[in-house]
């Protein structure tokens, strides 16, 4: 494959996203983990493929044949993942388009980054009983969104066959909670303390 | 590639595209044509990379190195894209996070399809001068959205190589007036004309 070749061969796995967090993020204060330049504005392609690669490894065995993400941050990387498992994408829409169907699956979520509830909605053709489905973000810190696609997918009657998670904020309560209720969560790089002066991963 | 294997071999290029259209492609009234179904809601993943591996091929020469959209919709369709490119996506962003720096090229665009204003931005860090930038967006009807982005270009200084776009409304003015102003638009799909009778493409 292309990225490949751009790769050093001794950055493998995930400590590619590790390294690439640690050079490229930003820590504000002690909540605001920014990784604009290469997830969730700028998006670096290449990574998010390899990225994509080993969340295929992870659940290769799983015969997910939907995965389900919402706008729109984990577009792009749900996407490139998905060509791994040959299967397509579902992103639950947060605002009511006038297009959109009135049946649809709906939550409401609370965003702490835009500090606002909004309503995640899944129009019912897409996501139904059948369904073997992994849940992708970007993001889990307190599980609000994750926790919102889980119950699209208890509304669908759709099996959840796991979690995966480009950065966890391990500090914070939502993949602890997530697992504890039994969910396969595989987060690509754990946080386990960040200050201005840096992040620290859990290993 | 894994997809290849799963096309029938005489779809090739942007039949695909229109064939899907007309199969999976709902109009209501005269204005809408609903394609959420692989697109814009649910994303056919496989349909989509052939669709950049196209896209690719039209702008091979141009040096482009970096893909410019508007969020949500434009994200899968570009980073599936920027893969053959081997350049990053930037998406403009609709809303203002709590953490998004003020630092942004902006410019307000009129959505028809939500019936709204919003403030299309993008954070100066990753769009400059020295960018030469294929803008993708899965529409072009009046071409709002085109037109903003080009604005955010033009604050930035980047040169745009070009606007690939999936379904063109060959009905509306947008992309008779974007190439009025000289810039190569290259749409995969030119709805001519469309009833609830079916849709006709532009040859």
């Amino acid at each position: 494959m292309y990225w490949q070749a751009k790769r050093p061969a001794f950055l493998f796995g995930m400590k590619l996203l590790e390294e690439k967090i640690k050079t490229h993020g930003k820590v504000i204060g002690t909540e605001v983990l920014k990784v604009d330049s290469f997830l969730n504005h700028q998006v670096d392609v290449g990574l998010l493929c390899e990225m994509g690669k080993d969340v295929y490894n992870h659940f290769a065995d799983c015969a997910v044949n939907k995965i389900l993400t919402v706008e729109a941050s984990g577009i792009g990387y749900a996407c490139l993942a998905a060509q791994f498992f040959g299967c397509n994408v579902v992103f639950a829409k947060k605002a009511k388009a006038v297009n959109q169907s009135a049946d649809v699956y709906k939550t409401t979520v609370h965003s702490f980054t835009h500090g606002n509830d909004y309503t995640a909605t899944v129009d019912k053709k897409y996501l139904s009983q059948g369904d073997r489905v992994l849940i992708m973000d970007d993001f889990l810190a307190r599980g609000e969104a994750a926790n919102g696609l889980l119950e699209l997918c208890r509304q669908a009657g759709a099996t959840v066959v796991g979690i995966a998670i480009a950065i966890e904020k391990g500090f914070q309560p939502g993949g602890e909670n997530l697992r504890a209720q039994g969910y396969d969560v595989y987060s690509q790089a754990i946080v386990a303390a960040m200050s201005e002066d840096g992040v620290e991963f859990k290993q």
